[in-house]
């Protein structure tokens, strides 16, 4: 990995796909001479840089250009939800090539898990035609609190077992390169950014579903916050309100607002795909609890807009997938409860990347430490 | 101010005061020898970088030092308060050298102010024997929401006549260099940061005086959000309040904790310092209301605490000098309210930087463009 590692200014510069050719590169990096081309071979070797034909001459031989492979090297990616699986493989870029999902408990705990992810990374290396060698690194969403520098679940509520579980490690044994950990909010947020607005640097990206957390993209970069809990507005505690949490605390959001909290009220509901089908076959009790839950997770949003002054607030999980009703409740509140210069310009939208969110930003997680950027 | 805009590697190579030779500028930028030889020309003749002694030789020429000349150019800093207008002059560390406060009323308008602050602004400057050809810069902070990128009030509440003012035109008719403006939370947060917790990277400043903000770092640096408007604290609503607030709404937390909020209830008392005074005298329906205050207050930090994940929340501005009460109402509050992961660390502090924050921020603001650190 030392050669990804250790990228330095020369790679950054082309990492727009732009092929350069030396003289480009030695003007655009102010670096000595013999320091690009000695970077340039290096990364030749690696096959992270590949010759782009020739740059128009200007007398004598033709100066050759370079640009950026993308499929140098691969990144694994894994999405590990409470009961489900999901990997990918993508290029350097964060582009998926292959993926697969599974049904998988996370309370079967980390061994299991953590075999199942190192098992379904290596088939799909083997389905791919490359060799684990190939691997760039690793990056991993989990469904709980994470300390991002050593990528240990710090107080996991739905995860018995996982507490201070070195992930890393034991990822680390079976798959070459680096490994990064991040909680699942998170890097849906790197991942939403990443794809669909990459030029927004004041994102806040919610999830409802199963719990509610948020991932907060400030000036174009993820915050994780002190130690790593950033985002936990499913445990903001709601004036009044007095429904028990999971926690152990009463009336969190979680508690009020979430699928878990929306299908104990709902006849012929106990998942958020049963809340969501309910609302699209027209139920009208399941359309009227869903736009309050909005307006529940609005009251929370709108103080969290007067305090981040965000520019977009995109809604993600498997509950807004429920059609208009949950964005209708949740834009209600918000725009009632802000002061109008923190509303103005302010967007409330439905995830775009969807499923793609979280794999593409375990994908990132990868690449921002193996690139540099 | 082309030497400093431009300023490069070479230049914050230097800004830890620490003396280097050639070679040794050479080697930690990675720079062409010409390129930093040429660097260092430039610098020493903007008296930016002054020689500093000869290193030990290795036979031969000693080898010259070079290290920042801190006193090269002057910051002129200014914190415009609701009844107040304080400015220094500090050099490009942000070390306060001269300073001057006079009582003057934002609401006189911006003509009326912004004279003030250039005439006192060049009249320290004479008083330091420095020309106004020294200033690098003029850092201003503002009792308002401000677009940071223009410099302008962004819809103040309390400053009429202000509302997309054109702040760095008119100032810099009068100051050369360039002007930086920001609103005064935002201010006093960087210079608490900058002088009292450099190593904090998540950090909440919440100034509780006539109104109450917040000034947010995120991961090390400012988080002023879409519209330079966050940590707009003052206009979340507490469920079930109704206290009408000057903005128009009702139930703000600023119409029910703020010294302007508390003082109507409290004989004897109209402003902040009125306030102190009573609680400093022992008076209990003074220290009260202001724990009280700080428990309402509290409900708020509690759920910015679920959402950020700080690692420290200092508070600062003219209430905050009222003993503990204030803190004590506000630690109660959110050690009950946060979940125990967010509050693990957490610490909840008085400001040390107290009346020098703003003061410091405001040529923080500068430094920062013009050292372009």
């Amino acid at each position: 990995m030392s050669d990804l590692a250790t990228t330095d200014q020369v790679l950054r510069l082309l990492l727009d796909g732009q092929p350069r050719t030396r003289a480009e590169l030695i003007e655009l990096s102010g670096l000595a001479r013999s320091t690009v081309t000695g970077r340039i071979e290096e990364l030749l070797a690696a096959g992270l840089v590949v010759p782009s034909g020739e740059a128009a001459s200007t007398g004598g031989r033709p100066p050759a250009r370079f640009r950026f492979n993308p499929t140098a090297r691969l990144v694994l990616a894994a999405d590990i939800g409470a009961t489900h699986l999901s990997v990918a493989l993508t290029d350097l870029t964060g582009e998926i090539l292959h993926r697969s999902t599974t049904p998988l408990r996370i309370d079967e705990g980390p061994e299991v898990v953590l075999a199942a992810v190192a098992r379904a990374g290596l088939a799909l290396l083997r389905e791919a035609g490359r060799s684990p060698a190939d691997l760039a690194g690793t990056g991993v969403g989990l469904p709980g609190p994470v300390e991002h520098s050593t990528g240990r679940p710090n107080h996991p509520p739905i995860m018995p077992g996982w507490d201070s579980y070195d992930v890393v490690g034991r990822l680390g044994r079976e798959l070459p390169g680096p490994v990064l950990v991040d909680n699942d909010v998170n890097i849906m947020a790197l991942g939403e950014h990443a794809t669909a607005y990459p030029d927004v640097d004041d994102l806040l990206f919610v999830k409802v579903a199963t719990g509610i957390g948020a991932g907060m993209i400030s000036g174009g970069r993820l915050h994780r916050g002190a130690q790593g809990a950033a985002g936990d507005i499913g445990h903001i505690q709601i004036l009044g309100r007095t429904e028990l949490c999971r926690c152990g605390n009463h009336g969190c959001l979680e508690a009020i607002a979430s699928a878990t909290a929306l299908a104990a009220g709902l006849e012929g509901a106990t998942t958020s795909q049963d809340i969501v089908d309910l609302v699209r076959s027209g139920n009208t009790a399941a359309t009227t609890a869903v736009r309050q839950a909005g307006r529940e997770i609005g009251t929370v949003l709108a103080a969290a807009v007067s305090l981040l002054n965000p520019s977009l607030i995109v809604l993600g999980g498997s509950l807004s997938q429920a059609g208009d009703s949950l964005l209708a409740g949740i834009r209600e509140t918000v725009y009632a409860r802000s002061l109008p210069l923190a509303t103005t310009g302010l967007q409330v939208v439905t995830t775009r990347a969807a499923h793609d969110a979280a794999l593409r930003g375990a994908a990132i997680l990868v690449q921002q430490q193996a690139l540099a950027t």
